[in-house]
């Protein structure tokens, strides 16, 4: 993340739709809020966020739980202006299909001097059913 | 995985490259073996690959280590015809930015009747630096 | 776990006590509750459970994670009766030390035909402090 | 860890038979080397290394991953003079059972200003079948 990037949700959803990093990944994700640590977005699968399977990509997954748990950190009082990643972890439980919603919901652990801790749960919309799982280590780079 | 979807290196490569799957993500990642178990791939890291401090992105290291390692595993004579993904770790020991070139280095370490686990290695081509590196335990549908 | 060892949390911290296996190492473990796929217990910490550094140490924490989250299991009424670790990932968020009354809770996240999924928090009892996260996921062996 | 507690292997094992501490756990733990951020270790499979179904106990495993990979990065020219634990995760590929004699081998991946990245591989040492995969990220307390 770049110095002082406190985007709204509004704003990272347009950066999702317009950047060219990769990110554009996530273009058809909304986020909802991000604050005081914490964020939420929803995204309803399409075939562009599958494999070849026709579920929701173990990639995706990873790639939300890195970035959305990102943006929570970095509306957290002591989250800092950037962190790289340390550590991630992704769970699967369960599957999604093209046209399912889901529901990305990340949090602050733990923000601390240098390490921060995130937790990440992707749930189906409908259902409420435990998708995935995400624990992401992240370090903060205090300028 | 669809049943029987063994492709060879090139094949992997050419699907990337036209699929509408979430992996058109890794359309210009190279594919150079897929055999025995193991698979490996390398990439030219462009804007496309980075996060907004122009490092290659998490998520996409993430999704490299999903995809390679489950066509590694599908090279493998134990390796089923389709699998799922049950936990993905990644550690993230070094950053890589626009113009390195990075190897991707999957194998299968054992594959059994149910679960199979895989590794991944990322490297920095030129220096050999490892960048990455992935734990990914499969769930293997036997038909 | 042998056969319908489903015990009571009363005979689970009798068992530690009076086990010549690995659990020995929990005998000042006190089992609060096992039931619904949950279970809760506490320990005081004592130098048989530090590190010479004076802190909770890391292998116990991470013992306390695969055992109460595995009793937790085996109270599930999808639990089997039998299961073996697949993933253990713990997460180190703040130490404890000599005194401290920790907390440990374990859930069952989701236990499918062949897979389970647990999560683990350890907590200072005194202050509410989250010190340890643990995900935990199991094969369960179906007779 | 304390400062300077840079021990040579058989300084370890007699650590292991004296220490109050929850290394003692280790007590019949014979460390066979220690050096260049790396370490290996073994132990033959008794009553009080196991689980109630007689295997290996993942407990002992995670203990092992890691207090091996602690000494292994105690002895690496950057390892520092003490650190702490940030992530553990350990894949359990193969069981072990009484009688059966493992090699615990630790090695530092990469050791940077603050964090540490080791990886623990323990095998069967008569077939060498590897049993548990661990990787450990610490962060070091540089004084």
């Amino acid at each position: 993340m770049t110095k002082n990037m406190v985007l709204s949700a509004a704003q990272w959803t347009k950066y999702f739709q317009t950047t060219k990093c990769f990110e554009k990944a996530l273009q058809k994700v909304k986020v909802i809020t991000v604050e005081n640590g914490t964020a939420q977005a929803e995204l309803k699968v399409e075939e562009e966020h599958t494999n070849v399977m026709g579920g929701l990509h173990g990639g995706l997954s990873a790639t939300l739980v890195d970035c959305i748990s990102s943006y929570a950190l970095l509306s957290d009082k002591n989250g800092g202006t950037a962190s790289v990643s340390v550590d991630l972890h992704t769970t699967y439980l369960k599957g999604a299909k093209i046209g399912d919603e889901i529901l990305i919901d990340a949090k602050t652990i733990r923000a601390g001097k240098t390490l921060a801790f995130l937790e990440v749960l992707i749930k189906n919309k409908a259902t409420g059913d435990l998708l995935v799982k995400g624990s992401h280590t992240k370090y903060i780079l205090r300028s």
